[in-house]
């Protein structure tokens, strides 16, 4: 790290964290970057205060979705004008598959792993009832996915890193072997992007998505994102034909003629408020080389894992031990895993948990330092060793975790 | 008027309007409402910045679909717990259209007209493909609706108030009409919930969706919403299965069970910053009597046609002369509409175009008055009577009129 070009002290500053917490779940939320307040405000007041629906043309916001989608692009290896923003990435996921089906018509597995987000296993069961059970959706684990690849195979559709223990798909090797059977490759980024350097040029994606409020730092329920190969850009059939996706939206044409490249990925009216904080959001990136990241992100988790080894016996490490397998999270899984939770949010330390029994750490070098690492561990110990967890108050379930 | 409740004095200054402006695309995008700005700072602050990760049960965000639904349910005669709000309007539609051919499998047209919205038929087109092409998209022109179904009808599917020339169906007749033959109705209420009386338990739709961003004045790209009546709401299959519409969605089972009632029709999270502002916005309609806004509607629009035949003889009306047959928009064709459009907006009247020919006048009674409307059409005037849009920067083409 010693000739590190990226200036962490410089990064923390960029952000506007709660006093007395130290912040370990930027992979589910990130914190309020400074200079976000300021861009809706001005969003609010000079853009729709002043302009009114004039702010779709004077204050560019009909291309927002497309300029950020190009500012994200450069984080992700994607060239410009293959990535746009817009809609959940549910609804995202749904889009690439729905192409991806359509673009291997006698192909008829969809393969996905336990280590994908719900979510996308959700949407595909849904798109798979809609196209008639045509086609089946065959879910592995992680460590099958490799020999699950055969003839049959449609669609390979991953997250990249695991949501629950953090373990790292070999996007490119997987890829291959997709691409190698005759089928396409669609990657789910949500907990890679911002998080660890991503080529989705180099490692040859089909399709790949991601949400952009965990590394990303857009706040709760900002946009999502899609990116086409541009070999596909034209060809791809966007089944969500929305008025933003049209050729011609202002012409208001009867009929759906889908636009050229990745504007066909649009669907309807971009949410200007949630992408006016992503842009300002984004800029926290702009002295900062991912490579910086990634080793200082491997700095810090070895660290954590050592700490929390030496200090808490009765936690097993969940995520691999190898940091090249990991992405920017460490999971430890505990029987009571979701009182220690509590109990650390209430000393001030916020991790999240993950049914049955994973306790979630992100690691986000952006805004974390050795302190904190030091702090939350010595923190976490002390609730282990005092059993400090084993009272009713940290048992009382609530919506979200 | 004389013993109206609502004081539309008093309704004006809740909004903060561009000075020097005269607003008549309400229609189109709302103006901001006063406290929506610092509604969203403290979102952003206090709630986002402050709380992070526990905004979501703290700031109770994940609740808030669910409360601005039933918020938005009492301006459209839903009952509580019938209305949710998420994504866009297109993405609402194609959810209500595969539920309802989900409920229809032994009939195969869906019924629509020329007076919808191009993005409400794009969805369905995009719809029709997946399932096969099995089932027929009919358009016919508005006035044909009635006519056109028959013992194969599935859907009807219509938008209340047509966007272009402000006419408007009348939702109970066709309805019943529909529900005679063993058909479903989706109604769209883009351009009717906060623009005029809408019932839709009293009309009888199986299913509705709307956008905020129009008469509801939720801002730029504010989410949409969608209603599904009592009878369906745990029978409609959500064809966009997404995590948040789960019956658990934080157990993250790896099959998808659908949530009980209006929560199923939830997709992806929510956009949180889009949902406060569109909560403070609907805070104007607290002392609001939408018989009130009806009748100041149509005084206002009545006045507006008078003075735009006697001022300017070349505009033909496009909207229908008797007021109940309109929603809340006056339109007229005129062969350059485009340029007196940009006239118009250069003298500080704000209304827009639609291709070919239509210029549009957003009737808003909540933030305009009389004299709005006289000003309004005496520039109008002159602009005809002069020939002041015969200029060619007033024949330049942007992206968004």
């Amino acid at each position: 790290m010693a000739f590190a070009m990226t200036d962490f002290d410089a990064t923390r500053r960029l952000f506007d964290l709660p006093r007395g917490v130290i912040y370990l779940d930027g992979n589910s939320l990130g914190p309020l970057p400074r200079g976000v307040t300021e861009r809706v405000h001005r969003t609010l007041c000079d853009e729709w205060g002043r302009m009114v629906i004039t702010g779709w043309n004077r204050a560019g916001w009909i291309d927002m979705p497309r300029h950020l989608g190009d500012r994200i692009g450069t984080l992700i290896g994607a060239a410009p004008d293959t990535v746009v923003l817009g809609d959940t990435l549910s609804i995202k996921v749904y889009q690439a598959l729905a192409a991806a089906l359509d673009m291997r018509p006698d192909r008829r597995v969809i393969l996905s792993d336990t280590g994908n987000f719900p979510s996308d296993l959700y949407m595909a069961q849904g798109l798979v009832k809609m196209l008639g059970d045509r086609h089946e959706l065959r879910v592995v684990a992680p460590e099958d996915v490799a020999r699950a690849m055969d003839g049959d195979l449609a669609v390979l559709m991953l997250t990249e890193v695991d949501y629950r223990t953090g373990r790292r798909h070999d996007m490119p090797a997987l890829t291959a072997q997709a691409h190698d059977l005759g089928a396409l490759a669609i990657w789910d980024l949500a907990h890679s992007a911002g998080a660890l350097p991503v080529d989705v040029t180099a490692g040859k994606a089909d399709f790949a998505v991601g949400c952009t409020y965990k590394y990303l730092n857009s706040g709760p329920g900002g946009p999502a994102f899609i990116y086409v190969a541009p070999d596909h850009a034209d060809v791809a059939t966007p089944a969500l034909s929305g008025w933003l996706g049209h050729a011609a939206p202002f012409d208001f044409e009867p009929g759906y003629r889908a636009g050229a490249g990745i504007d066909r990925m649009r669907v309807g009216t971009p949410p200007i408020l949630q992408l006016a904080a992503l842009d300002a959001a984004l800029n926290v990136w702009e002295d900062v080389d991912m490579a910086d990241v990634r080793a200082r992100s491997i700095e810090l988790s070895e660290r954590f894992i050592a700490r929390v080894e030496a200090g808490c016996p009765d936690l097993t490490l969940a995520s691999p031990r190898d940091p090249d397998r990991r992405g920017s999270q460490i999971s430890f899984r505990f029987a009571h895993g979701y009182a220690v939770i509590q109990a650390l949010i209430a000393e001030g330390v916020i991790g999240d948990f993950r049914a049955p029994d994973i306790m979630r750490f992100g690691i986000t070098p952006l805004y974390l330092s050795h302190d904190d690492i030091d702090r939350a561990t010595e923190i976490l110990a002390d609730i282990m060793q005092t059993r400090k967890w084993d009272q009713p108050v940290f048992h009382t379930r609530q919506t979200v975790t």
